[in-house]
């Protein structure tokens, strides 16, 4: 990383204040553990304060001015959105893979290439698939036939579409990537599961990130859907005809069962599932390690297995928590209800004498 | 999709009864909200009586008779059934990949193979392999030394098996799937772990469809089984040493630990798991997201974590619900029962007097 | 296997005694189930005595001296150590692939290769890649640039190194893992998620081993770590800027969401997981299915979600089991408290007569 900036210089880059000296040389980006005097690191979340503290940063990139000694700070009122610029910035520029098909690719006649499209060596593209301008395909990734990909696409090594899959522009697949496998159906007589056709297919919006060995599978008769904008992390299983909303972001090792519906920008945290048919309502937030087994309304959080509103699963588990104490004031309870028992009918004998 | 029949048509074929116009042509299926009047869609979810409502579908397949209007209903017993049936029926052909290998692939001379297969480019058929007739393997599959692959059964693109792994006949591998895999084995001493050589093998039935990017572990020592007839979904895990049984469904991203044996029937929902070492009685039914720690007995559901019988686990969920009621009502005996020994303590001083 | 061995040899190579015939013949290992007379099998877990006293199994190794008849028995402190050790004197010998690179793989001019090092055919190494002496790469394998494998690391069919990934000696890393993918960081801005470059790298180091298809990213500015000596089960999520500490086991479907710093040790069980930005004490353990929301302050075993130490969520669950037992007792608490004070104001009533 030769690029050099003053600290003044990305402030005004960002939109972003200096605080001490706007004439600091910044030389690149780094953690605050492992940042030096010509790095330029950042402090965001709470939890990191010891470090900040303790870094060998010479500036930090800050939400709100904070006491952190004498250090420079580069103050911005979005921090995060002002840290993915000068990544991009400074990040070290991996040279595209160049345009062309390597030779080693096996590329069908009947596929339509459209310009600067690089394709990997021993990567596959099928009869009638259509690869828009500036698409990239990595080293043995796999385009079945009649597939269609938006410009500027990248499907990064290993990753598999099954014939007929859709994908808009702009959109980053990542490696092991399946998608279009065939749905889960099965309709079973007598023990026997006897397979249900999947006709249906995948399609994908513009501006998508899929993680790296995500799967999503085609309609058994219609589309599996995966709004404009959506991002998908690692490991996420989307079933047979379901509609991932635009803008949502689900995390790894997310689950969607078939012919659930998400409303835009919902936000699904790691391990959490969706039962079948459910229509969730835009903005919901479904907490970590959660299951959704009803439809949710409107935006919000919802927490637990079942999911409920997270404020009353937060407070249902503390109670959990005091159950042993709740058992004992019970358990105590009985015994003085047992004494004022006795002693009501010693008293009655007593009057009675 | 040239293909047209007259509705009476579609009755015979998959033995169910004509409401309405048994000559109305039909010239396709379609989900409820994608169809137009030459299609028929169908409708077999309560959920869905408002897009049946709705629906411009010509005609509808349905369990059994339905209030909704003129429609056209194709009446079945088992709708599902006769869904996949005339989904094969209607089904655009995809031409099957031409028999033979392709010259970019890698078979090895030691290799056998059967009447029509079909070999895609850049899959690697490893010494000692033996396919079965009209086998399939996708472009990018790589099949290990030694291993058996029963005739007629068809491996995705990118798939991977280990040496020495055997599948039956009919069965369908989707793409990302690896098939014996090391289990997961070391004996620790000192903190180090030393690994077990795991020196089994993977053994699938016939007629078994594993979802993408699922993994099954060879047995450490003896076989890995997945019995006839199982359909395993996608990102599932079998470990080292476990037995599926034969008709077994488990859902996307279930899980199954280390020599656990499962009779015939299980059925796991998505995202649930059960530990390792145990024996699950055939016809067990796992619910979504839970976790089995415990041999179950019979057939029957189980939920939650650790698994205990469905209806328990509900009463129970139900009543987590009403903790903070409970905790109000505890308070408030508190309240009374301390009232009534204050009076019955003054009672007793006044009658002491 | 050939190989046949007397028991008291076997003793005397794992350091354990015979009780019975030491001159017995050994030729195998084998499952309790598939044992026959000429097999030595393992009785180390209680819950398969039934299968030990049925085996046909000529001898036995065991961790002590237990009561299964007439049998001979091989007796270890370390019996699941004495098995690794057996097992790799037994195993069918795999020859290990040939040294050399396969004139299908697709080698760049500007990698390095050490000594002895094995390519498969479609396996593709990019530039600037540097590969110790002995790796071996499978089928398919694709290294991405700059990249650094240490010497004997095994790379089984179908891995994907991301460019810059940096792994250690001794290795092994199963089909479909994915290292060094890009982290899940997105700054949003009125609801456009815009991408955070992934800049950082993965680094793993010694004799770690990571099961099929599991997933590691790389950090967004700076590493994301695997320690010397841990072992990655399947289906596993290391999510950007997460530490692992050396000689931790993590098994099947676990998941680990960002910048979490694990110390030495620690062990997840199955489908568990950890949230973001926590610090989690060497030694902890993490019980199946189980998510770990805060820091953990010492090694101990945490269960549930939230998860607590596993003492109390054994407890509370046995007592949300009991609330149906425990509402029952309130109620009837009621009833008693009720008619109690009914009495009191009756005996009230009369005093006041």
């Amino acid at each position: 990383m030769a690029a050099s900036y003053r600290l003044a210089e990305l402030a005004r880059r960002v939109g972003g204040k200096v605080r001490g000296n706007g004439d600091r040389r910044v030389e690149g980006l780094a953690t605050l553990d492992a940042a030096g005097p010509a790095h330029l690191s950042f402090f965001t979340n709470a939890r990191y304060r010891k470090a900040a503290l303790a870094t060998r940063a010479g500036a930090l990139l800050v939400g709100k001015p904070a006491d952190l000694g004498d250090r420079d700070l580069l103050i911005c009122n979005e921090p995060y959105v002002a840290l993915a610029q000068l990544l991009e910035l400074f990040q070290a520029v991996v040279p595209a893979p160049p345009a062309g098909v390597s030779p080693r690719a096996a590329v069908s006649r009947g596929a339509k290439l459209g310009e600067g499209v690089s394709v990997g060596p021993f990567a596959v593209i099928e009869e009638g698939a259509m690869l828009g301008a500036s698409v990239v395909v990595g080293p043995g990734t796999v385009i079945g036939r009649d597939s269609r990909i938006g410009e500027a696409t990248e499907l990064r090594p290993g990753v598999v579409l099954y014939p007929g899959t859709v994908i808009g522009a702009r959109c980053l697949v990542h490696s092991g990537v399946v998608l279009g496998g065939d749905g889960f159906g099965f309709a079973t007589v007598n023990g026997v599961h006897r397979k249900v056709p999947q006709t249906g297919r995948v399609v994908v919006g513009d501006d998508v990130e899929i993680g790296a060995n995500t799967t999503v599978d085609r309609g058994a008769l219609g589309e599996t859907e995966i709004g404009s904008g959506a991002k998908l992390d690692n490991l996420v299983m989307i079933a047979h005809g379901v509609r991932v909303g635009a803008g949502s972001l689900l995390a790894a090792q997310a689950g969607i069962a078939g012919s659930t519906r998400l409303g835009p920008g919902v936000v699904m945290a790691g391990q959490s599932g969706i039962i079948g048919h459910l229509d969730i309502a835009g903005g919901t937030i479904v907490a970590a390690k959660s299951a959704v087994f009803d439809d949710t309304a409107g935006a919000g959080t919802v927490a637990g297995v079942p999911a409920v509103d997270h404020r009353n699963w937060k407070r249902a588990q503390a109670l959990v928590r005091r159950l042993p104490e709740l058992h004992r004031t019970v358990k105590e309870l009985q015994q003085r209800v047992a004494e004022l028992e006795a002693r009501s009918t010693a008293d009655r004998r007593e009057d009675d004498r």
